[in-house]
């Protein structure tokens, strides 16, 4: 991690796209988004705060250019812009405020607490390839375990809920970072699946606020729909860490096709 | 409204930004949104669809200049990055993703209905002077009424539940716009005078996504906090038009001091 940029440094980066983390073919976008962030973070704002990723068009395997560039270097908060390129066109513009967390007690919690499951030993691994064939290639790195009562659709009984509730963290059981909450955010199996609407969900935008700290141990990860209008669904995602805190919230607009 | 812009095209504009809008001195951050997003749409992408803004430091009153480049121009989508700048220096980075939303009926929607408050005329209109004197310039043009049972800590009786509902149209009555979503996202009191923590809560992220087209008539915005910690906290808005469908969804990371 680089000292504190200066505003209006630009710096251009070549990052190997790992096809380990593919979904279908394509790199998955958490683990994108936390590749491009990392690399907005110095040694006085180590931690994402604030994060908005548009999805412009999906880039492949391989190399890839980050451009980033430090927009404003304040004492609590940097900010910067952040460009995905491949092939001389933008893949992902995201949007950097980055800052400091601690693991200090909240100043004031709402009455909601972490999403009740089973104990993790009752929750079956996500495979990196789906009874259907598909290669979900990030399951291989991220060791989601989920709620078998949230997982009816896998049985062929979705419940209408759309709601995936379930465990996570890193498959080489390293302590989870501020960056991974970005890749959890983003690891749930589309909710559309509990309402009969399968295929592709394309993320469009994913803002992650991280909120804390997260404590040593397994997260637990909840992600909702409120509404599918036009083509498009919202998708709510919190991640509460191992002293029931919540150390993420994040949500998306995807795209969804009923056939 | 342009015609649909190649992409890499950039243009320069020059806004002025209204001091009738202003808080305390310092612009709206509803409105300034509103102003630079109108400039990244184009007749083929009439409509905000995802939005997200990183206020990087308040500009002023007075001129400003607005750069937008169009990234990537889709048959439903056409993303933008846009920059608010004043005296050399970057105040508002954004980034647009623009396309075409009906007033169809969801394809499906979650169980939570529009926030229950009484009748327009039970609720108190918003005055664009506080009672300790400081003007609110923008509730001289957002008509906002509060249900009087979220609004308590105005007669110094916190309900320590961080909740603030009401309604909202235009001042001058004309139908609520979907750029009209991106000031009322962020038009509501802060949250945190329910918990007696007053002062003002500057918004470091603001991301709003548009759901559909609104209704004529009276809208419903309700807005939430689920936690402070470390000096920031999330703040979740929704708005809900007069056929009860919520037409926009939001969440600002802002700050927040205890004195």
């Amino acid at each position: 991690m680089s000292a504190a940029a200066e505003p209006g440094t630009s710096s251009r980066h070549v990052v190997e796209i790992d096809p380990t983390w593919a979904v279908g073919g394509k790199p998955h976008g958490g683990y994108l988004l936390r590749e491009a962030v990392a690399l907005a973070l110095d040694a006085d704002h180590p931690h994402p705060m604030a994060v908005s990723a548009h999805y412009v068009s999906s880039p492949d395997a391989g190399s890839a250019t980050v451009d980033v560039e430090r927009v404003r270097t304040g004492r609590r908060v940097a900010s910067s812009r952040v460009r995905l390129s491949q092939d001389g066109a933008a893949r992902m513009e995201v949007l950097v405020s980055a800052g400091t967390w601690t693991d200090a007690e909240p100043f004031w919690t709402g009455p909601y607490g972490p999403p009740a499951m089973p104990p993790v030993e009752d929750c079956p691994r996500l495979p990196p390839r789906s009874p259907t064939g598909t290669v979900v290639g990030y399951f291989a790195h991220v060791d989601a375990r989920l709620d078998p009562a949230s997982a009816q659709w896998a049985e062929g009984k979705p419940q209408g809920v759309a709601e995936v509730r379930g465990w996570m963290r890193r498959d080489d059981e390293l302590p989870s970072s501020p960056l991974d909450l970005l890749v959890f955010c983003d690891a749930m199996p589309p909710v559309t699946f509990d309402l009969g609407v399968l295929g592709w969900v394309p993320t469009l935008e994913l803002t992650v606020h991280v909120r804390g700290l997260p404590a040593p141990g397994w997260l637990r990860v909840v992600q909702r729909a409120r509404m599918l209008r036009d083509g498009w669904l919202d998708e709510e995602c919190e991640v509460w860490d191992s002293t029931d805190r919540m150390v993420a919230q994040a949500r998306q607009l995807a795209g969804y096709r009923v056939s």
